[in-house]
C-alpha cells in the first residue's frame, strides 16, 4: 500500500487539501494520505524546507511526499519529481526540496511535462490539485517517475539561499528563527551536528543563548528543567536548537518572529549580541 | 470502497468532525472518509453552497456527501437524501445543495425518518453525529436511499435565495463577494460561464474589475502576471472569477468581506461603480 | 482492521500529527487513524479530559486512542496504557484518564517502560512521536499490554482534581465553564445524571441558569427555542449543560473564558449567584 504524503500551505479553512485527496483517490482509491501539515505559513519556502527535512526519516520508505508551498503557481517555474532511496519528492522547482536533498541522494530527478498525468483542465492557480495530485497519484500506481518528463541533473534544481547558521568567531554561533509552532517554541537553523562541532554536547551546559535582549544559561534537556514561565533552550524534536518558555509561550514572551537573530556562545563572551 | 466525504462548519478545534467518523467506523469500518472542509464559516450556508458545487466534480462517481452546515438543527427542518448519477448527498433541508443540484439530475430524493438508522438517542443539537454520519455509514454499504424514508419531488426540496451576479446594462455585469481563502483571495459569485456570455475569453484583458474603490485593469491567468503585492483578476481554480494580490493578501488590502459588491464592466464604462 | 485514535493538543498548524502517523504508519501501515482533535487546549489536561471521557463512547470496541495533552513531557511522569473492557487508552500519567476511567472498569494497567517498543532515540520534547505513536502502532498489531511494562493498580494511577459541581443548598447547584467550542457554546460540568438528581427533566424548564450576570429561563432542547441571537441552556450533545446563543457565539457575548461558575437554581431562588 502506497503512501502519499502531502505538505503544503493551503491551511484548513478551505476546501484545497480535501481537493488534492479528492483527485488522488479518483486515481488510485487505495492510496493512503496522510497529511504532514497543511499549515506552513503562506508561501514560505524556508520554512516549508526546513519541515521537510525534519519530517521525512519518520516516514516509511517508498513513500511519495508531495510538497506544494508554490508563490509561483502559473509561472514558468518548472514542477518536478526527484527519486531518492527512500521516497519520492514531487513538488515545485522553487527550491523547497533544497534541504531534504542535503541529506538524500538523488536517484533521479525529471521535469513533470507529460500532461497525460494531469488533471483536465489544468488551472493556472492550483497546480497541487492540477498537476502534483494527480502525478502522486499515478506515481501510487507505479509508474517511474521517467515517465513524469525529461531527465534533469541534480544540479539543475532550483536550491534557495537558506540563512545558514554559522560562526561570528570560534566563540560565537550565530543562527536565526525559521519557524515557530503552536506553543510559541521558536526553532533555530542551528541544528545539532553544527552544535556538536561548535562545542562538545557534555558542555551545552555552559553556553550563553542570546536571544531578543534575553540570555539563556545552557541548553536543558527537557521543557521541566526550569520553573513554569520560564525561558530555556532545548535541543527541540526536530533536531535543531529551539527558544522555549516551560508551559508557556516563548514568541509571545519574546516577541520575535521569523528571521530574529540568535547566538550561541562559549563562557566569557559577555558581549556576543544577536 | 465507498468514499464518504464531509463538508461542515465544525472547524477542527473541537473533536465534532471526529465524532462523525467514529460514528461511521462503528458502522461500516472499511468506508474511506476525504474530508472537503471543515472551515465553512459558521453556519454560512451559501458559502457551503458554492463550495460544495465547486468541489464536487473532483470527486469519484458514486461517493455519498455528507454536508453539514446546519443552523436550523433541532428545528422543524427536514434531513434529506437525494441521489444524482454522480454521487449521492446528505444534508439538512435547508439549501445547502441549491447550486450542486442544478448541475446535477436528480434520481431520486428522500426526507429522512427511519430512526433505525440513527445513533440513538438523537440529540438536538448534533445531527452531525446522530443523523447525517450514521446515514452516511449505511448508505456506503449499499442500501438504497429509498429505505431513509418517503421519497419527495425535487421541486419540494428548499432553496436558498443565492446572491445571483446580473447584468446591470449590457455593458456592466454585477457580483459579489461569497468567500474569502486562507491566502485572502476573494471568491466571487460570477463563474466562467456567466462571464464568456458577457464577453468573449479573448477581450477579458479589456475588461475593468471595480472592487472597494478600486479598480483593476483586465483579467489575469496567473497571479504573476502582476508584480508581488498587486491586485489582480483572475478566472480562479474554482471555477469563478476571484480577486487576488500575488503573493499578498486581497481581503486584508482591499478591506472587504462577504458581500461586498464587485463590478465588471466593458472598456469605456468609467462610471460604472460597485 | 484496529482503530488508532489521537487527542492531542498538537494543533494542526505544525507537523506533529502528521509524525505521529507516520511512526503509526511504519509500524502497522494497515492501521486506520481517526483524529478525534488535536485542537485541545494547549496543555489543558482537563478539558482533554472531558472530552475524552465524551468522545469515547462513539467509537467502536477494541480501539486504541493514544490521549497526548503532556505539559511534563521529559520530566519523571510515566507513561501508562491502561486496557477498559472497549479498548486501551495510552497517554502520560497525567489524570487526563481520570474522567473516562471513572466509567470504565480497569482490566489492567501497565507502566509503559520497555523501550524496545518506542522510536529510537527518545526525544525529550515529544514522546507522542517517540512513545506513544509507536506503543499505539504496536498494540494495533496485537500485543498486549503487559508487554509493555510492569503492572501497576488503578489506584495508582494520577487523578487531577477536577472542578467538580456541587450542591450550595438543595436548591441552588453549581458548576463551572471547563471548554468553549468553535460556535462559542460554553461547556459546563454540569452532566445530565446530575442535573436529573437536583431536578426532575420535566422541571428543567423552570430552573434558572445564571452565569456572568445573566439569568436564562429554563433549559431548552434546542437552539430554535429561543429567537435568534438570544441566550439559551441546554442538555449539550456531549451529555453536559451548555450555556449557547442561538445563532450567536456565547463566548463572545458573555465575556466568560474557562472557569467561569455558573449556577443553576429551583424556581425561587432570586439570590442565587454563580
Amino acid at each position: 500500500m502506497a503512501i502519499i504524503t502531502l505538505l503544503t500551505d493551503f491551511g484548513l479553512q478551505d476546501e484545497y487539501a480535501g481537493l488534492m485527496k479528492a483527485v488522488i483517490a479518483s486515481i488510485n482509491p487505495k492510496a493512503s494520505i496522510i497529511d504532514i501539515t497543511h499549515g506552513i505559513d503562506s508561501q514560505d519556502i524556508v520554512q516549508a524546507a526546513y519541515i521537510l527535512k525534519s519530517a521525512f526519516p519518520y516516514f516509511p520508505p517508498g513513500g511519495i511526499h508531495v510538497v506544494v508551498v508554490d508563490p509561483g503557481v502559473g509561472s514558468q517555474r518548472k514542477a518536478i519529481a526527484v527519486k531518492c532511496p527512500n521516497g519520492i519528492f514531487v513538488a515545485p522547482d522553487n527550491g523547497v526540496l533544497s534541504l531534504v536533498l542535503e541529506e538524500n541522494q538523488v536517484e533521479s530527478a525529471v521535469t513533470i511535462t507529460d500532461s497525460s498525468y494531469f488533471r483536465q483542465p489544468v488551472s493556472h492557480t492550483f497546480h497541487g490539485r492540477d498537476i502534483f495530485a494527480p502525478v502522486a497519484g499515478h506515481l501510487s500506481l507505479g509508474i517511474d517517475i521517467s515517465r513524469l518528463g525529461p531527465r534533469i541533473s541534480s544540479r539543475q534544481l532550483a536550491v534557495i539561499d537558506l540563512p545558514r547558521p554559522g560562526l561570528r568567531s570560534d566563540r560565537v554561533l550565530y543562527g536565526q528563527i525559521v519557524a515557530r509552532d503552536r506553543f510559541g517554541n521558536l526553532l533555530t537553523n542551528i541544528d545539532a551536528d553544527q552544535l556538536t562541532r561548535f562545542c562538545r554536547p557534555e558542555l551545552w551546559q555552559s553556553l550563553a543563548i542570546k536571544i531578543a535582549n534575553r540570555t539563556i544559561d545552557g541548553i536543558c534537556e527537557t521543557y521541566a528543567c526550569v520553573a513554569p514561565e520560564n525561558l530555556l533552550a532545548v535541543m527541540g524534536s526536530r533536531g535543531y536548537l529551539e527558544i522555549s518558555v516551560n508551559r508557556g509561550d516563548a514568541g509571545r514572551i519574546l516577541k520575535v518572529s521569523k528571521g530574529a537573530p540568535v547566538v550561541v556562545a562559549r563562557p566569557g563572551e559577555p558581549d556576543a549580541q544577536p
